[in-house]
């Protein structure tokens, strides 16, 4: 759209009555979030995109080709901003994203595409980054500043430096850097990590935060003081009342699996704390989520039933979020010249949208998208990134125990119902024609990492506890946070073998076998991370795949999760990398075998 | 001083115990705006001119070069900012401005040089510019948006145009535009007002407002969609909450002669209204009212004792400040990153300033600056402003009759009593020897506008009602706003010429003369506009002068003010400039004689 300073004049016009509104939204309860009252009887024109006149009467803006609506006492809303959120946690592209969370009334992201940035580096940032440009409502991209996530434990697809920093400071998309999780990269003084924290600083964008730490001691402060401006990983309301008494804003987070609304914002209903500082994102949400429970209207609505009033909960959702981005002049509230991206309410406390509108379009109506969303054509770069190399055999995925042994003791990786982290397990386990097959009476299965990013044909294979599957089976996906090669967990090691060779054929995804039969798959071509299928598909998709999972025996709250943050080498405590077997205490490589 | 992301690392190393601090306060109460808590026994630890620690406990930041300051429960402020105000109305350099304020606790300014403009064009502005970057508090500078003020009724010195603004928005301490004050301009789009405007947007720059009109209906909301982010001009409770919620910024200024807090405070302690909207600031502050009552400080306490919570009036002058120029990294509050200006405050509710630290280093104790800051030398171009062209004579300032009348009808400027506006009077006065010199029976004198900026020889004259001179005198002053001529008004034709005469030969200021003689001056050699002196030094003079009006027969209030307001062609109703006499409501040159 254009920028604000060359539609003014139009904007004026349409305010002094000389030139007509493209729409005009007639007899509304306008929900002022910088006053933050509900004023009655407003009316409000739209030209160019843009709010041109909020008041009282705006009869003479109408032309004879303005829209008018009739809101009828309804409240006017701003649209809605997750501050901090992947695309990919949804398994679609940011065209699909879009589609899905209109209907919901978001109107503004700020997306890091840090797992793509994982399997494509820079080019791949660049193509969500374009992506988002081409959505009709505002999509702003945060540069991923931790790729790979642990460098000297695994190799990625791609390595983010300060010179890729540099660059995509440059675009017009990007707002900022994404989540610097490296937090003892940065209190270490890490060159990477200064280096991009200053490109960020020097570009005058906005430095993201992830202190994923509940100590708030020494290291805490000096986290603060290598520039993080926000942070979206405390979870108790003393987190966010730290980060805010040093100048940091609070994001609360209510995701798929992240309950981190509730706790944190008694620092405001009950301790009082200036909740200007308090904003809201989703940090993930799967598909399913987004059709059955929503987006950022769900954690509104949340942040509402915990105690704030209706306004004070939207501010957090629009006028914090623009303010914190430098984005107040574009978006975040209904006022003259800002983007006219608002929502018409028709009952504020339970936040029930009736209407969408992005930069004066409708683009939403009861719960419908009603707008024309073009497709968004991928390059072949982003669709061929699954590089097995040659065609994988059962005898890839065997375990070999060491010579004359008939029992062994292994390292086994524990997965700990509802948690991210690992149990680092220790067991004795049969072994059978000189490999070691697991044992389904511990409930060790085993698991292989495939190589996929540069055809080495390498897989490392180990053993992991917990999915409880109790036939022949596999699972095999190319969403391996954060690095990104293929996961494989089974039982048997045909049906592991013809789940990642299916995967290898098909761009990527999730795949699931038994008894040599395919019984599930969720195709995610892009990357081997998101879907180009609409997001009610995918989540279908994954509730099959979850289903086919459940009849192999697991029993897992979040089974499909658990599979996919195995290689996530910067979790405690056992995890597999290309590497091989990573203790993530001593961050250290270890043998299966002890 | 070096930008964060140059100091980050050290910051980080202080934080963390690895580095010592340079400053260290121990046992402080926090005044934290950002929460809007007072948070006791906090140490705070300063490197390189930023704060790298606030916490419970700085002892692992202090080495042997540390200085340690005790604040004994005493409550630490962030630095307090002006918002928006002119260094020319305390008639002191930008230097001499900065050692009269920073004793009352300010630390940062941001400065529209709107009357050095209107004498120095562009090149006046980067002196203020570059004088404003060699200070050790922060000075940010506004570029001028409407010069000259009316350029259909006047030629001032220098003109503004988008050319002007566009090479200014490229200045490393130009934060945006100043007021644009041409309300009329921007609701018609004028080419320059809108090209100006746009420039600052294009820049990412803030647009400063200036709405000067009590109209809230269709010319306000013209104005508003025009791009202006902030406005002091509101009087009103009312003009606060328009302004705010229009998504405008409501500036309440507490100047020398302007008392906007009291009234539109209550928007926020009787009608609700969010306060992080409000900022405080003084627009103009003459010397004597900074050496006798303060400047922010003053501003901070008496918006205290409207009914705010000290935390809530001091963010309006602090954190609210900062966020609205862009600037909340740098200034604003006391947390790790931002420069570290503070105060050590011994009474919170009274603002009881005891030392004042700019950048880390203490700058003032108990009201006086300990820090030297060196003078700034201005060009010769600054000191020789004063262009008469010729010597004058009493002849020049003698007023012509229409020929053959021993009586006139003339139009008269009438002087009101405390306020900016004149009238527009019709007086019958008599004819003596073909010359009109006034009347004291009805308290008519004469005036004269003396040209100065081109050497053009002109002096225009006309007549004025309300200085009550009953004596022979005149008095004469190169601060003329806003194009800033010479204006003499006087009772004698022989004191007018002299004093006009004395204002060439010193480079301009303000001087009265009685029967002949010299009866008191202040120089101001910059610009005309602005003595080298001390604040102090300039606020006697100006005591002196005032007394010499009034030992004359003036019993005016703002007796220098009002002088210095004749010549104001955009305000109502009788003005005087240099193409003659102004009537302001019809916008239009008119004869002395009806």
């Amino acid at each position: 759209m254009r920028a604000y300073a060359e539609t003014a004049r139009l904007l004026v016009d349409v305010a002094m009555g000389r030139a007509a509104a493209d729409l005009v939204v007639r007899g509304a309860r306008w929900v002022n979030v910088h006053s933050g009252e509900v004023i009655p009887a407003t009316d409000i024109a739209v030209a160019d995109g843009r709010f041109a006149y909020c008041g009282p009467d705006a009869t003479h803006t109408i032309g004879p080709r303005t829209v008018v609506v009739e809101a009828r006492n309804r409240y006017v809303v701003p649209g809605l901003c997750d501050a901090h959120m992947h695309v990919e946690s949804g398994m679609v592209t940011v065209t699909e994203f879009c589609r899905a969370v209109i209907p919901h009334g978001t109107t503004s992201m700020f997306i890091d595409p840090h797992e793509v940035a994982n399997v494509l580096g820079l080019a791949g940032v660049r193509l969500m980054h374009d992506e988002a440009l081409a959505q009709p409502v505002n999509v702003w991209t945060q540069m991923p500043s931790c790729v790979p996530s642990a460098p000297d434990l695994e190799n990625a697809g791609a390595r983010i430096g300060v010179a890729e920093v540099e660059e995509a400071m440059r675009w017009p998309g990007m707002i900022g850097l994404g989540e610097v999780m490296n937090f003892p990269g940065v209190i270490a003084n890490d060159p990477v990590m200064a280096g991009a924290i200053a490109a960020t600083r020097h570009a005058g964008k906005v430095v993201g935060g992830h202190y994923a730490s509940p100590n708030l001691g020494r290291d805490f402060h000096g986290y603060v003081a290598g520039g993080a401006q926000d942070d979206h990983e405390g979870t108790r309301a003393d987190d966010a009342i730290a980060r805010v008494r040093q100048g940091m804003k609070a994001m609360l987070r209510l995701g798929s699996a992240w309950y981190d609304v509730a706790e944190q914002i008694r620092a405001v209903t009950e301790q009082g704390l200036d909740p200007r500082n308090f904003i809201l994102c989703t940090d993930d949400c799967h598909s399913g989520t987004l059709i059955a429970e929503g987006h950022m209207d769900r954690v509104v609505r949340h942040a509402i039933r915990q105690g704030l009033k209706p306004v004070t909960a939207i501010q957090m959702a629009t006028l914090n979020t623009a303010e914190h981005f430098g984005l107040e002049r574009e978006i975040g509230s209904i006022t003259p010249g800002r983007r006219a991206d608002f929502l018409i309410v028709s009952q504020l406390a339970e936040l029930r949208i009736d209407e969408v509108y992005g930069r004066g379009v409708r683009l939403a109506q009861n719960g419908q998208l009603t707008a024309d969303i073009p497709v968004y054509a991928y390059p072949d770069t982003a669709m061929r990134t699954v590089h097995l190399g040659r065609k994988l055999t059962a005898q890839d995925f065997e375990l070999s125990a060491p010579a004359g042994k008939n029992h062994v003791e292994a390292r086994v990786i524990g997965v700990i119902e509802n948690q991210a982290p690992t149990e680092h397990l220790q067991r004795r386990l049969p072994v059978i024609d000189g490999k070691v097959p697991g044992d389904p009476e511990q409930d060790v299965c085993r698991i292989a990492l495939v190589e996929r990013h540069r055809a080495t044909g390498d897989v490392v294979n180990a053993l992991v506890s917990g999915f409880g599957y109790d036939v022949p089976c596999a699972m095999a996906s190319t969403v391996a946070h954060d690095s990104h090669h293929m996961i494989v967990v089974g039982t048997s090691a045909d049906d592991m073998a013809a789940a990642a060779n299916r995967l290898g054929d098909v761009g990527g995804g999730v795949v699931f076998f038994r008894d040599g039969v395919e019984a599930a798959m969720v195709e995610l071509p892009v990357a081997g991370l998101m879907s180009t299928e609409r997001a009610e598909v995918v989540a279908a998709k994954v509730d099959a795949l979850l289903a086919a999972m459940r009849a192999a025996g697991c029993k897992l709250n979040n089974a499909y999760m658990q599979h996919s943050l195995l290689a996530l080498v910067v979790i405690p405590s056992l995890r597999l990398s290309d590497r091989g077997l990573v203790d993530v205490e001593r961050f250290e490589l270890v043998d299966v075998f002890a």
